[in-house]
């Protein structure tokens, strides 16, 4: 191992935390010594991996050539496991959710803030393609500006294995997929959350949501839409958004898209209608031939850094963080709200302070 | 004119009464005698149709010959006439929405019943093959028992022309499109609307709704989302609907679309995860190759008759009518609970009393 290179402790070592492995390999600036799971085929798997298996979390916290902890356990340790590596003196990636609640996130913020220890929560979906394209077109208004996004996934396989089909696990899908598309979103727009509606999904008989469909008003006008479906045989696209000059479509996760826009250049003459069901309408009719223009979908915006580079670099003080914490703890709260107003069917204001 | 044919006379002889002189022709039943238009271009295009122009609405009441008045004007007149109609022993067939308020519909239908005379509201979509396909699929559940229906009309021509941009004349699609949508849903569903929540867009800067979404929650436990757009160069698919064994779409008005549904006979087994943007999805990974089945939409649902035969056997007395008056004045009361729900952002329950 060498000295050079940050050393790191994967704790969890199941899908993601294996994911952790590689994405560390791919970065190069870390290391990971070990891994701790309570399961035993686990254990061998790191092993096989060229990882040491920790055989407790007391062991990786007393070993001092560590020095970040990745946390890729179920949602309802990631308090305690944080808590105590910072108590420890170790850095922490986390994953997400980054926890059950707003609190518990409070207190995993001030336990690194009083260690004086770096917490980043993997909100890695920041560097999602489809997302960075999206970003794009709101930040330079190429259909100009935005005003209505929609961000849809759409499954039709149910809430995936163990478990995130169990409550006290922090299990569904709200906060299994909800908290990427709520995260981009408020990392994109810089704006205030005004009010959410949403209603949830339990259609599969499950103690947890298997889907939900939040539709948030922002200050500066955007309606946002926000929708995970696991009981989806047909997917709708990825992203639906509108703008002032037009509208944008990104199909799949293959990029599979257009924006079509008005075309200023072409006279102003009204449709001509079409047979629709038993009536005519001229209202929902194609534009005439001319009046709009279909085009490629433009490139993604670029973030500095990637995620693992950057986390170094902010362990290391040159650089600030791209996950903060604080718009974690947004994100985190905006969930609540969004459990709040499924539970009693009403919208929930009042609850996003940014900006004040 | 033959003797054995219902007199008709058309009040407003814009767009869609001359649609409305089309589809009595159509029906053989009745007969156009002639119409009564303020402006002197339609008086001439009446003519020109080989009807009377009657030069007031008061000639047109006094005519004897005249059974029915069809009601084709801006939406604010439709209650002054229709009172005026059945108490000139006219029956009527009126243009939707049938009033500016429930509390104008229901002194039309107090009227038609003081005067024992027939009100039937031109409801036409219930007969577009579009919305017959998915009702097919509601009753016979062949995607298993529907519980999420999204009906979608989406342009890209803003509001059409004239009054429908006035909110003095009942303009904004609400009233004009949302109409037809909403009385399709609550045709379909018989169960009680116990909440709707909705927005509405004011995009185009008129003083009337260019569009909305309300999402309706149905005591039976099915959620509908209905939604007009008239800023949408793409545009989402006309109906979206899920079912407890799989999905349907129907993209257009040309009837395109598909189902596809759980495999039983294929062996469960979990998906391949595949690459979403940067991370992996199992969750949201396309079913496994032959766990799924894709099919052709199912034929249309049936409707007993057609509009005005269907009304001729009303005022004949042989039929009931297929478009109720308190079905009609059960979508303009939720069509004001939408309103509410829009202006105050709040969601809105009780208001209807459906099987109460």
């Amino acid at each position: 191992m060498s000295s050079d290179k940050h050393t790191v402790a994967i704790i969890g070592y199941g899908g993601m935390g294996k994911f952790h492995g590689q994405l560390i390999r791919e970065n190069g600036q870390l290391e990971v010594a070990g891994s701790f799971d309570l399961l035993e085929a686990r254990q061998e798997a790191s092993v096989q991996a060229g990882f040491r298996a920790y055989k407790s979390f007391e062991e990786v916290l007393a070993d001092s050539s560590v020095e970040v902890v990745v946390i890729a356990t179920p949602n309802e340790v990631h308090k305690e496991i944080a808590i105590r590596a910072f108590e420890a003196g170790k850095h922490v990636v986390c994953e997400k959710p980054a926890a059950m609640s707003s609190e518990e996130l409070k207190a995993m913020i001030a336990a690194a803030d009083k260690a004086g220890r770096v917490l980043m929560v993997h909100q890695n979906r920041r560097w999602d393609e489809d997302f960075r394209v999206i970003r794009q077109m709101y930040e330079r208004e190429t259909i100009g500006a935005l005003f209505q996004i929609e961000s849809r996934v759409h499954g039709a396989n149910g809430i995936p294995g163990d478990w995130r089909h169990v409550k006290e696990h922090g299990g569904g899908m709200l906060l299994d997929w909800g908290v990427h598309l709520l995260d981009q979103l408020l990392f994109m727009i810089d704006s205030k959350v005004v009010s959410v509606f949403s209603t949830m999904s339990y259609i599969l008989g499950n103690e947890v949501d298997d889907g939900f469909e939040a539709v948030l008003q922002f200050e500066n006008g955007i309606k946002a839409i926000v929708e995970v479906g696991t009981t989806n045989f047909i997917p709708l696209p990825r992203w639906y958004v509108k703008g002032t000059e037009g509208s944008a479509v990104i199909e799949d996760w293959f990029l599979n898209g257009r924006i079509v826009t008005r075309n200023r250049e072409s006279e102003q003459r009204e449709p001509a209608p079409v047979r629709a069901g038993v009536g005519l309408t001229k209202t929902m009719a194609p534009p005439r031939k001319g009046a709009a223009i279909t085009e490629a979908l433009p490139p993604a915006a670029e973030l500095p850094d990637g995620f693992y580079s950057n986390f170094v670099a902010v362990i290391e003080d040159t650089a600030e963080p791209i996950v903060k914490n604080a718009e974690v703890l947004r994100v985190q709260i905006l969930i609540e709200a969004i459990f709040a107003a499924a539970a009693c069917n009403e919208v929930i204001k009042g609850f996003d302070t940014y900006g004040a």
